[in-house]
């Protein structure tokens, strides 16, 4: 069976109940997540290996994420411990015209503080067929950039075929330099890139174009930059996300291999049960997709549309839902219909 | 006034909170529903003399259901006792593309071991005027089924009108029949029948038509099928559902008495509270409407629709909504206006 | 900075959860709203001095009102104590075509057995450059209007800037006089009336019009009349509310300012999560609009618009959102994204 | 089988959670109770018929009310309705060495404004042989003081038996008569009363005597005043309290027959669930006793004790226990162990 | 590092929050646990390699159980699928003198119709040092004492250590044999055997004889009886639970290892959060502590002591504490303070 | 009215629920606290004007923290902003055998990065009679030592009484210095200290000497080591807390006035509902009692003893009870009966 490791922090999260706003919760809802690991949990419910590594505090709360990550089935045997405090996002779910709203406490943390030479990637690696990583952890700290420089560079000379999600933070980046002075190294070795391209060219330090993703014409020139710039790329995609509302969304999303663009048909989506995390699901249908439909990327991008339209009905960070349930929806089987 | 005698099981549901995957759940919503008796709840809620008849066990649990009951004011006074357990089901409430999902723990129950003799349906049917069963009693056991059609035979015999929703569920009918070998004889006694059209072939063991409800010209056609085979047929109804999301309804209704056609404007239904039962609720307002507006079959119908659509917004089995609330709908009045 | 009293009573909110019925509830949400009182919270939100005053009972329901004053930043200094208690009401919230429904439990209240000359107005409006007051304080008793206009002609004599929102709750003018034996004389004072043209028509006892707001020519004729029954009146305002149903409304506003008709655009709001006080985040609105942008009603009608749609999206009775959040509302920047 | 009629007020009851204050509370607990609708509660759960009589308004709260009466299985046929609203009372729960807390919002209620006349006592007491009433009843109003009078007259012509339960209330009491005003008459009529010496004593203006109930030879002495002033006395008990803290409670009782004394072991009772209600237990237990047990009074009493002392670990205002569990209890099985 | 595998039944708990009694609860708390798999836990804890055994329906309820078998750590991989239902059971927490009531609704569950057969054990034991069962598999039905038998032989013949919790549940063993007839043949496999000495000779056939634990003369002549009839009988233990009320116990134990008796001091157990499982607890702490103090059986039953006591604070079936905080208890740490 | 300033952190405290472990909780209950500001809040609620003074965080949570200040009635209009996070404890609510367990979060927050000259300390005490500050303000970095100094000295040459909590916290002091190089220097200015003897002269750099308590004779001796160290000490007081288990606490007091030894009478805590909190709440009374009672150093002591007691009956930080209540305990009035 295929196995994937995926790097990044896992982090308490904090949310409101009910779209209450922060000054009426007398309790958090409390949960892990992270986009990295809800990537593995998406892929741990789709039967692959999942194995999900990172840096967490020797303290009660750091021992709930692992007991966390065992009931999801992802494997968190290769994680290190030290460091003062897990991160934490609080989160304040929107309504209709009110967006939800994040507030990261997640600086300091033990996965902030995690220095290069603390895992040992060669080992961590074996019998690995598939490293994820995404723009999350070098936005964090310089150590995280050099930790997960030294991640990516081995399983590039492993020979693991590497996927990242950009997924750009604003109220990341805090700690002196830009993206577009990180990123670039580390895409040299990526061979799936997430994210829409202004960006990826962001990142990469070009000026933005605001592409116009129906024009399946100009599309694969834009996406050909990144090609170009990226000696391994096999794969570019991008979730499409129109927004009508904090509770309505419609998805859609593009795949360019190099060759070919490949549209998904946009969907609907409302109400929204929890819109975190949904991109993550779409990076995990994204990852099964490619490697069981390997000669069949509009069924991979399909895929990776309907489980990102599932996630926003699911609580939490991660996408509770099966195999069967996205290929049902594939297929045409979402109807609405009680099961019984 | 008016006394409906409902013949079928009561179970314990088990409900998760606000959307949640049964493996999030760290607790359940607790409640007692099941489909002939959320009838009888909505008719007691209209005012007419309703008395539901089952089997319990005779545990805390057998007896917290018969609470509800005299919370409901259904009369209670003719549930037998016996058998191992109450059944059960779980339900896990969709949203948007993620359609609501049943659980069912219901075998073995009190009611799936009852027995032909165990009620005296001539006392029990003393003074009753409309005897209602569904066919969820012959698809959960030889027995039940055995149970059930003695039943209907007393009330046939009282001159009792008899009504039946057809209720297929694909998860039930476990015990070695089909339907077609058990509801044709059952049907035979049934005044008023609730089912879509290839249903009702199906039951009778004729092939489906794939009915267009919009064609009122082939409508009697294929209804009258069923008043062929069923002597005593007089209204056979059905609910038009067509299921946009699980958060989102659009809800008509059809009726055949033998003679016209009846349609029902289709209103739409979002957001959905809870689904489950909605189709008794239109089942306990037909039941109501065909008594009280006695040669005003659109208003029965209309009538059974609104108080379908109101029941989505009810959380729970069984429509907890009043008379006026119905009335007030069909006659225009739900405006979404807060009344103060 | 501006300071704004505002004179009305507070109540304990009990409100069923989830769109619970009355009769399901265990439990029952516990907050505490009214009116004016939502009123000042807007305002101490957007940074204005905002002042209440009422009168409490001395009991612990009466010290817990005060407490959410002082947490909402809303001065309770000249609250007066005395009376019996504190007045109720139970929301009970609906859903899609079932609309909520408010039971008061109000009568009898410390606020409703107030006397004039209880209140030193003289002291307490020391400072202030606006009054408000609405509709709902005469209608409760006979001593409560006296009250009431009491504070209006003080505020008058003050040459202070006042405003009142009409409100009329049909299940209130339960003590023996109509709204057109009590309004016009409290009205005489107003500066600023929030209320529909109908309703003020009614209030100050000539017939009903029916308006269309969407005739801006036929607007200011109907308009003149109030500014000509009412001497210092400057400002008529009122919500356009377009109720799709209890979860979907369409929300506008139109502004007359003696001269011009202003109209906001109208948008969409779904769902709702709390549509008790939407009324009241509009008052609150355009009293900071109205003396925030001075020269610009069309901003400030705007900006009353915004703050009442965004108060559909909180839970309770006041608008817990801030003056940037309004703002960015009206500059398009509602886009429902997660801001992160 | 016996049936037994209670007159009294059912209310909303509105507890904080977890023993939090007031101001601390969200939300509050919402169930129905009060003194003799709890006696009646024990009564039918004892598998006596038992009938509450009241007066409730015709609102969605009272109807929640008649629902709770219907669930207990305590007949509510003879309810009248009318008036402004559901009596109301707020509890927080104490603990250790903090009291519980209750405030009354009560004032105005349907039942305060009940007036003679209203109820048809002949045609209620039809087929009774038992009558409870409370001294609950006359503290609150004038009118249901004359009510109560009508009720108990109209017992005691039809010969049936009569008890009271004194239930002194301090903060009651204050529309203008004291106790000692009005008791004396009511209790002229009653056959069994319960509560202290000392109340007594107070209610029928006899100076107050501080008895030492374990001084077996003085209490009949005592006693026997009552005898004395009550010529139809048959029966005076009281439940013995000695409060350790909000959370342990040692409970014993003492019967007096006009001839013997008789004592129950105290009990310790630690910790508590919920002490409200627990008198109301006692007296369902005795009334319950006194008819079962018709030659033994000890048991009688025993049962009473044996019911209060369980009541204290029930949540909410009534006694949810069976007869088995009582008779557990007094026979010496309640162990603590888990029926498994 | 040491493997224990069990093999038994894990069932979905339900329970009721804040002592409510069945009827009252509007939700049930629901977790997963049973005897043998709650030794898992506690042996996962201290840092054993845990495996448990068992049989499981293919539905999302029994999916939910391996997530929780996997959030504890204790491995699922030799889990058996198959069979209708995952069992079930409901739990009323008691207080004080009200004792907590289990109503069981376990028939016809996957592991109650599991068959020898079905679990290959020469696999399953494979690495595995000690095997754990129960008296509660073969009182469930006549297939799973046939497996549990099929079991005990496996592990002997492989020379693994066996150790049984005798566990009798007089709710259960309703198939028609008595434990006398089932359990001497498999209590002969084992070497270490948790139960009172009366429930030891009841299972085995012997006549009851009321043991007095304090005197340690007559134990070992009792203790020998068993170490009589089973031949590779090892250690015999037993708590000592002397239950003041359902909130506080004292709990004690003893230890024969065939040549001495070895008694713990009997510690305060007050409050009780969760009762259930605590035995479980001390039998977990036993299987620990005979491997990890192999020369000290006194510090072996001291630790199974403080693990039981310790479970009585922990909500759920199992013993949510770590190696750590029993030896703190054992060594006189457990304070009562605040750890800051 | 006196007025008293405190300085110190105030934190966002989640807790877990019904003594749950952190890994089994869903949700935790937030609340605001901390020593300094816990005291603060029981001023407020006796009626002196409290003031706290702090960092905090410009964000949402931060912003939370200051609504739970204004609720309180605590002054917050000198709190300065800046800073990154506000603090968080993680509270683990013990019972019985299991003591409570707080893990902290409170590295890297505001008020941990506060420098002197943030705070103009000058104005902020103008028309103060009392400074309050604690030993976890030094404990939590070098730069609040600092700013505590700074602070502290201030409030020297203004003449200001002066009291110390020394509060010491072996969970803090992580920043290389420790306490006996820190603390001296800070409690050379102080009037008033509340600790026991051993922290005292262990933070001042004296062996310690275990005390014993009971010994009125050797305690003026044990105590004028701290008079001849600290020139201006004019009070030492320590709470008396002997720990029988997390669920029962006794507690009792000793103060030292340079004179005369105070005791308080040992009370009974159990069960306790909350201990974190509870040294403030003998603070906050000593605070009062040594003001109000300026003659009566045995009242001041029995009003901190008894509100310290009544403190473990509240949830959350600080002590939510009245004057009256603690009076009322203090003269013998908390009997555990319920107030109605």
């Amino acid at each position: 069976m295929n196995k994937v490791v995926a790097f990044g922090e896992i982090m308490l999260r904090l949310s409101t109940e009910r779209h209450l706003r922060f000054s009426q919760a007398k309790a958090f809802g409390a949960s892990y997540g992270g986009g990295e690991f809800n990537v593995c949990v998406s892929l741990a419910n789709y039967g692959l290996n999942a194995e999900f590594v990172t840096r967490l505090p020797e303290n009660e709360i750091g021992a709930s994420a692992v007991k966390e990550m065992r009931k999801m089935n992802v494997a968190s045997g290769n994680v290190v411990y030290g460091g003062e405090r897990l991160g934490i996002y609080f989160l304040e779910t929107g309504a209709g015209t009110r967006g939800s709203n994040v507030v990261y406490d997640r600086a300091h943390s033990s996965m902030a503080t995690i220095e290069k030479g603390m895992i040992d990637w060669e080992k961590v690696l074996e019998g690995a067929n598939w490293f994820h990583w995404s723009g999350i952890t070098p936005a964090i700290s310089q150590s995280a950039a050099e930790a997960c420089l030294e991640a990516v560079k081995a399983a590039h000379k492993l020979g693991i075929t590497i996927s990242c999600d950009l997924n750009y933070r604003s109220k990341l980046w805090q700690y002196g330099k830009t993206p577009s002075e990180v990123m670039p190294e580390l895409l040299q070795y990526s061979n799936v890139i997430l994210g829409d391209i202004d960006t990826a060219y962001f990142m990469l330090g070009i000026p933005k174009v605001n592409p116009n993703y129906q024009d399946e014409k100009s599309l694969p020139v834009l996406y050909s930059k990144l090609f170009d710039l990226i000696p391994g790329l096999k794969i570019a995609a991008t979730t499409l996300r129109y927004s009508v509302s904090a509770s309505h969304q419609r998805i859609g999303g593009v795949l360019f291999d190099g060759k070919a663009i490949y549209q998904a048909a946009v969907k609907e989506v409302t109400p929204v049960v929890d819109r975190v995390g949904s991109g993550d699901a779409f990076m995990g249908g994204l990852i099964y997709g490619l490697q069981e439909y390997q000669n069949n990327n509009q069924r991979a991008l399909d895929f990776a549309v309907a489980a990102c339209c599932l996630k926003h009905t699911i609580a939490g960070d991660y996408n509770l839902v099966t195999l069967k349930e996205v290929e049902n929806m594939i297929d045409g089987g979402a109807t609405g219909l009680v099961s019984r």
